[in-house]
């Protein structure tokens, strides 16, 4: 989902009451940041707190590649890794995951196995239907083991785009809510849902409601959904004890759009770029009682303070023996502090910008390879900035691309390398970064290798079903990673 | 001003508290429109309630001109138009105007000629300074006489881009407010404040108070003179008894971005075109006790019907002797109904584009010339879309290019020729320019002829001030406008 597909950030037509009502009830961050412009590696960071190139969650296949886990990946989230789950457990949470993983689907990198006490949802993405030849349908589980393929025990139908999936998630939530007040023990919820990822899908009632077509279903089935979450934390009377915080993983995928994508607002291209539009992401926290309605923060955020600041709110401190890249953003949500932090924008291996205050600076510049994007696949569709969202992989780092977000959200105008401006925040910028460089130890690369004998053939609890395929014979390979 | 310079439609920085209060407790409306690309013949448009191609602000120099009133141009308002304020005089309104007229500046374009009773403000945008010899500095006037000069007399630092007229039209608004609340007399106020426009400035007070500079800064000049007007009202006990209509007379102007530019959102380049960015504004009405707050609108508006709803407000009819292309907004205002009508897009003498529901079909598209282009002047910058931004005038009337606006609100994605969707749409938005076209009469344009002798050298009451300057011989000419 992207900055701009939410009412209260900008979308013209408005759809999102429940989100927008969220935002006027809590803080909305209008300067928040995903860890990557793309869905393993910020989900990765979210729950460790950490960049991906430090949990692992990279390729060094090639330089500067967005990787992901498809569901041939070798690789998944170390045993070395300190989930926020496995933390919270320390102070008595019970810890779901609904939906996506997305963090490795081998039995050693299961959920179940990092923190999280229960899982319903799957480990990849909804992609498919596969003929379970060349490819298995992707498994859903509950806790330990599958209960399902997706397009065979739950649907999705790619014609209509009806799939029931965002209200299946939406009542497991509802229902683990439930259980947890009733037992009065704290709970850490990861509603991780798959949509509004392509192929994009909505339930019945949803579908041929909005003006924006089948994604705007989808993002109204989601705006509704959160409203129904937060109704019941309130219906429950455990609202002021509940943190809640909604946000994505990237910006909106402009090479799904216009039938499939959604909207990054006035930022610069979408989902695979370090532009605006591929990492700043909606963010609202919600906290009746505690954060007062109708806040609006410029803090800079990250999904990783979402790692930091959780534990804070458990009593708990981050872990010492490791770099922590998230900050705990409760004296900004309590008290409306702004923290001077940076935020950096990786791409696989690659730090390809830096943002200090309002300025961005550009270390490299790519949006993909001209070959890729002679075929049509174009993450900037209708922007071209000259020299800025290049075909080539262009090296900055001698003299940043610099541009001032405040002016300039769209990243359209690069401050004149000659100005007094630039020297100043130069100088500025690249302490920052010399800084960032000196404490970068990168973790094991995790999305290197691929195999296809290690798909979703007989995941666990497979037999129980008769769901167990056949896996052809190993065949590990370094993954291929266009852009 | 641009759509997206409100932090109610997704402006990054949420610098407009005011503004969003304002629509917070009234209708904003996503979906309204200014009737050019450019000033003059949008506020023709608002006070005729009729499209600059039937009351005359319009050029047929050249074919698809933005042409606008300098102080060289020898037309104006007609005397056969009927402004709004002569209407409501008939309904004992008094009728002021504070800020830039832009109807014309010679003697029978005078406002206090064409139905208002009071004018603070200026025929001409704030251009200078000048040095009085091959230019006189713009006039203000306070109702038939000058009182001084920009720039002599009402100081605009283009150094620092301090200047308290924003302060002294704010002022003058409260007076009259005043004034008229005690006489108890229905009044008309239309407020029509140079800023944004550059050169931009703001008051000392707002000075460096934005993170989006200077523009910012008359932003949040502007925000707050609004939230001091609807304040006012309020102190005054009138609010619910006085219709509010906030909104811009074209797109910010993305040739002045980013240091005077604003943010257009989403939407497509900005003013001179007819894409959305160009034309689509922001539009909030407030009415205490009779707009419920919060009320979202996707009405298609036009400035245009700020005639006609006024009218109604008013008691009154529009003209019948004459085609009015504003229509009556308070069933939309008051009851939230849909009422189906086109938006047409026009430069200068051409019906460039119009939007029929969420469709929006291009019959025409330009951006302006290679060769301004090529000296640097970009409409669109860092967006091109291939086919639709187009350098030369693109003829596209037997197959126009159609967008889905509501999936595609960017107008980069144009529907295929040959799909049902486009066979059907088309047939339906043809016949609406059809009919359109039956009942178009164009009026004589006023905006042909320009000559230097005729500028403000010497306006009513300069002989007072000592400030009358000698203006050369006649020498009248074809205006020259290049896009």
């Amino acid at each position: 989902m992207g900055w701009g597909d939410l009412g209260v950030f900008g979308e013209p037509s408005k759809e999102t009451p429940n989100l927008d009502q969220m935002a006027a009830e809590g803080m909305l961050f209008l300067d928040f940041y995903t860890a990557n412009p793309l869905c393993s590696p910020s989900r990765a960071a979210l729950l460790t707190g950490r960049l991906p190139v430090r949990n692992g969650f990279y390729t060094t296949n090639a330089h500067a590649r967005n990787a992901y886990t498809p569901q041939d990946i070798a690789g998944g989230i170390p045993d070395s890794e300190l989930l926020l789950p496995e933390l919270l457990k320390k102070a008595g949470y019970i810890n779901k995951i609904i939906g996506k993983w997305h963090l490795g689907h081998r039995p050693q990198f299961h959920p179940l196995r990092h923190g999280f006490d229960e899982w319903f949802g799957s480990p990849n993405c909804h992609f498919g239907p596969f003929d379970n030849r060349a490819f298995p349908n992707i498994p859903v589980y509950r806790d330990w083991e599958m209960i399902g393929r997706y397009y065979e025990d739950f649907k999705i139908d790619l014609k209509t785009g009806e799939a029931n999936l965002t209200q299946i998630y939406l009542q497991e939530a509802l229902d683990f809510i439930s259980k947890q007040q009733a037992s009065q023990q704290p709970f850490f919820l990861y509603w991780a849902i798959d949509a509004t990822h392509a192929p994009v899908y909505a339930s019945k009632h949803f579908l041929g409601t909005s003006q924006r077509g089948l994604y705007g279903d989808a993002v109204r089935e989601i705006d509704d959904s959160v409203g129904k979450i937060l109704e019941h934390l309130q219906k429950l009377g455990i609202s002021e004890n509940t943190f809640v915080f909604f946000t994505s993983d990237n910006g909106a995928a402009l090479i799904s759009a216009p039938k499939q994508g959604g909207s990054n607002g006035p930022f610069l291209c979408g989902k695979q770029t370090t532009f605006e539009g591929g990492m700043r992401t909606p963010a609202i926290a919600w906290w009746p009682g505690h954060i007062p309605g109708g806040w609006v923060s410029h803090q800079l955020g990250s999904v990783m303070d979402l790692f930091t600041t959780s534990l804070s709110l458990a009593g708990l401190q981050p872990p010492t023996d490791r770099q922590i890249d998230g900050i705990d953003l409760l004296p900004a949500i309590l008290q409306g502090k702004l923290i001077d932090r940076p935020i950096f924008y990786y791409r696989g291996n690659e730090m390809m910008a830096v943002r200090v205050g309002l300025y961005k600076a550009h270390y490299w510049t790519w949006s993909n390879s001209w070959e890729e994007y002679s075929q049509g696949i174009d993450f900037c569709p209708g922007q071209n900035v000259s020299g800025v969202t290049t075909h080539t992989q262009e090296d900055h780092t001698t003299l940043p691309l610099l541009f001032y977000l405040g002016m300039d959200p769209g990243e359209k105008y690069p401050l004149s390398f000659a100005s007094a401006e630039y020297q100043r925040v130069m100088q500025q910028i690249h302490f920052v970064v010399q800084q960032h460089r000196a404490t970068m130890v990168p973790g094991e690369p995790q999305l290197n290798v691929c195999d296809k004998a290690i798909m979703n053939w007989s995941p666990p609890g497979c037999e129980k079903l008769g769901k167990c395929l056949t896996p052809p014979k190993p065949d590990p390979k370094k993954c291929f990673w266009p852009h």
